[in-house]
Parts: C-alpha cells; sequence; structure tokens
C-alpha cells in the first residue's frame, strides 16, 4: 500500500535513528552545543522548508550512543519515506543517521506510546585498554566474575523504586520502575548487559551499572543490592558509569513499528 | 617462572598489538606520515632509552585494522614484561595499544616463524549507513545473499595461484597460497568473513572480497570465480574492498605463543 498525500496535508512519521553519541551533548536541543536533536531539525529544515519539531522516546545524555532511537514528528510533503531516510542521511553529518521511516497515527507518540525500552551496556573486560572500541565500551581491567554480576542482576529484576539509583532531581518525583529483563553475556573480553523495562529515571542505567561494578570490587555479598535499593537515596548507590558504555538499543511499541508501513 | 635477567643482556620479546587502523598510513614506517610501527618504535625509545627495531608478521595498508598483530623485538632491559606492557600503552596515543607481551626464543620471528594468518572482514548490510560502524566495516546497501557468498567463497579454499587477487608487482613474484578456512556468519545486519591461510598477498582479502561483492551484484554464477583465479591476471579480479572493513585478527604460531611465559 502506497498512501499518496497531499503535500499540504500535516502527516506523523515516526523515524528510527542511530547515533554515535560520542560527538553530541546529548539529545535534547540545549542553548549550547552540538546536540542530536538540533541537528535532526536542522536537516528536517533543509529538506522540507519548514520547521519541524521531534520527540524522542528517551532523551539520551552526553556520549550515550542510539541503535534504535524512536522519534516523531509532522510535517507536510509528497517525498515518500525512503526519499525522506536517503534525503536526511545525505544532509547529516556521519555520525548521526536514519535507519528507517515509518507512517504511524496520529495519536502515535514516540515517548507516550513506548510500551518498553531496552538499552545495551557494553564492558571492555582485559588488563590492557583496546583502542578498537575506545568511545564504545567501559574498560574494566580487573578480572570480572560474571555469575556474580548476574547474581545481583536477578535482584534488579520487577516493580521497584529505583530512587537510590537516580540522578537527583525533585525530591516529589515518582521513582517506581519496572525492569523486565535483565541479561549479562560474555563473548571473549566483552560483557554485554542488555536492560528491559518499561521506562528508566535519569542516569539508572549507569548508576546500576557502576553499582554493581563497585559491589564486584569491593567483593561485597550480592545480596547489598537489596539493602541499596530499600535506602531509596542515590547516596546509597555506587558510582554512575561512563556513558560511552551505553546504547539505547530498542522501543518497543503496541503495535509494533514494524508492522506499520515502512520505508525498508 | 618469572626469568631473573641481567639488564645488559638482549632478549627477544614478542607483543600483541592491537590498532585503529584509521588514522594510520599503515604499518610500516615511511618517510612521511604517522605509521604504527613508527609510534610503537617512538614509544619503546621512549620507554628504554635505545633504539628498538621492531618486526611484523603482516604488513598492514592504511585504514587497516589489528586485533591481533604480533611483532618481535629485541631489548636490554630488566623490565618485567608486564611493566612494558603498562608503560608502552601510557606513552601511545589512544588508537594503538600492546595486549600482551611474551619471552620468545632468540630463533623466534615474529613474520617467518608464522604458520598462519587469520583475518576478518566486517560488511554491513542495510540500505542506509550505519554511524557507529563509520570507517569499521564496509557498507553494503543492496540485499545480500550470504549463500551465493558461501558457494564462491569454498572455491577459493586450498593451495592456488592467487595472481588476479594480488595488487600488481613484480611479474616474477610466487603467487602461490594457501587459503585453509572461510567461513562467512550473518548476524543481524552485519556479514562476518574470516579467512585463515598460510599467507596472502598484497592486497589479497580485499581483491577477494571486492570480486566476490562484484560477482553478487552482477548476478554472475558463483562458478565464475573459477574462471578469474585461472587467468592469474590482476585485470580478471573485481574491485579492491575498502580497508576500514579489514582486520588482521591473529597470527598463528608453532609453538603457540599462548604457551611462552607472558604478561598476563
Amino acid at each position: 500500500m502506497n498512501i499518496i498525500r497531499n503535500s499540504e496535508e500535516k502527516i506523523r512519521a515516526a523515524l528510527l535513528v542511530q547515533y554515535d553519541g560520542t560527538g553530541f551533548n546529548g539529545w535534547q536541543v540545549q542553548k549550547k552545543g552540538r546536540t542530536v536533536q538540533g541537528e535532526i531539525e536542522k536537516a528536517l529544515e533543509v529538506l522540507l522548508k519548514q520547521k519541524v519539531r521531534t520527540v524522542a522516546a528517551g532523551r539520551t545524555d552526553t556520549g550515550v550512543h542510539a541503535l534504535g532511537q524512536v522519534i516523531h514528528l509532522d510535517f507536510s510533503s509528497n517525498l515518500s519515506l525512503q526519499k525522506l531516510c536517503i534525503s536526511l542521511n545525505g544532509i547529516l553529518d556521519k555520525d548521526v543517521s536514519i535507519k528507517n521511516a515509518y507512517y504511524v497515527p496520529p495519536e502515535f507518540h514516540a515517548r507516550f506510546s513506548a510500551q518498553q525500552r531496552e538499552y545495551i551496556y557494553i564492558v571492555y573486560n582485559h588488563p590492557l585498554r583496546n583502542p578498537l572500541v575506545l568511545k564504545k565500551a567501559m574498560w574494566v581491567s580487573q578480572k570480572v566474575d560474571v555469575a556474580f554480576l548476574r547474581h545481583i542482576s536477578e535482584y534488579l529484576i520487577g516493580e521497584k523504586d529505583f530512587a537510590s539509583f537516580c540522578k537527583k532531581t525533585s525530591a516529589d518525583e515518582n521513582t517506581i520502575r519496572r525492569i523486565d529483563e535483565f541479561d549479562i553475556t560474555q563473548s571473549e573480553e566483552f560483557i554485554f548487559f542488555r536492560i528491559k523495562g518499561n521506562a528508566f529515571l535519569h542516569n539508572m542505567i549507569r548508576i546500576i551499572i557502576g553499582t554493581i561494578f563497585d559491589l564486584h570490587g569491593n567483593k561485597k555479598d550480592p545480596g547489598c543490592i537489596l539493602n541499596i535499593l530499600e535506602q531509596k537515596d542515590r547516596n546509597a548507590g555506587g558510582k554512575t558509569a561512563p556513558a560511552h558504555g551505553l546504547y539505547l538499543n530498542k522501543i518497543i511499541y503496541d503495535p509494533p513499528l514494524s508492522g506499520m508501513e515502512s520505508a525498508y
């Protein structure tokens, strides 16, 4: 089905976006500094000759990468979705690209319609640094006991108050979130953490990873994570792991984007 | 066993070296330009206060990466192998590092003692580009039939004259080489080529990959590769695939380096 549209009619599209976070001050437009949202909105204006605002499923911080960020936007154009992707990638710098585009119903909202978010955190575990994953993984030089990490991760699955794993903001923020899946896999010198949940607090995954490695490094009992959870206080949590190990991997919608009319 | 050595006695060591080839004019020292050998020899001179020459298992071209390059060197020092690695990594820039170091017998030669070499070539196969593998994989936008690639690869296994897959040099060069293993695996949007052989001609793997994709793109019969082989002429071969998809993965020695006294 190829939807033919009047070029003045506003349509809503969702874009699947990938970026290397190294050169960005995060997702969100700011007064100063290069941001992913800023670059995409500039490219959209060049292409469509209209100001277009974008809304992302999750704001990523400085240095955080994305393999599957989802944004939505409303625009009027008779460009096909394929032309939209190809043209935007031609305008955008090399460190950000559109991976796919979808026609979505007007009530679709990249953030509020998202059912689940999946992040990946990558650790390079070897006594000496690896130049090929510079700014793409956290380097941990001490030998890691993955069974220990898995043991801790099991305590974090479920609906819980994650206040100890949230960058401090206002005291009255609702800090209850639900982690549905938390897998840890090892492949040669790499450890991959895959965390899927309904939503995440600011810095939540980086603080979880940092805390797990603090407990591991200090040879604490894995059960200590329960005590940290119970305190509901950021001061109880551990370090914030570096942004450059974190990847926004996937946003899950119901119905799924894969069922919508798409560019590819 | 910790070998205590007199600091004036020359010892031979092998180093396992990793680099991101993007910022280098290849391995070998040249009159102009930054090279991996040049950077490592500069760092060795800073650390050991002596000029040290290094010999690599395989010279890599501009843009080619290494996960397991092996070099050997002779030097006099009472530094431990661990201190040697850590100190060199402290001096070297972020895009090159030592992964391990081994004491090897004086007859060990990084190049001539090598029994086999293993390279990996990475392809990103998706209609649109991916910023996270920029300069780390070749982007192929057309849908790839991996069974077709595998079919061609099978014809290349064994001892053969690979003159059609060699950057032209002198006519009297021996162009017979042996490919022992050639696996092609697919994982999501990536295709990994793993090629192991006794040795490789200049640009041989890049021309093999380029030729395979030429045959695929032009919908030729996989058996055409036999005709190309038989012509023993570089003009019969296809394009040279980009350097940035290629990784020198492993050098195999007998006895293996893993059996030698090492830093890690």
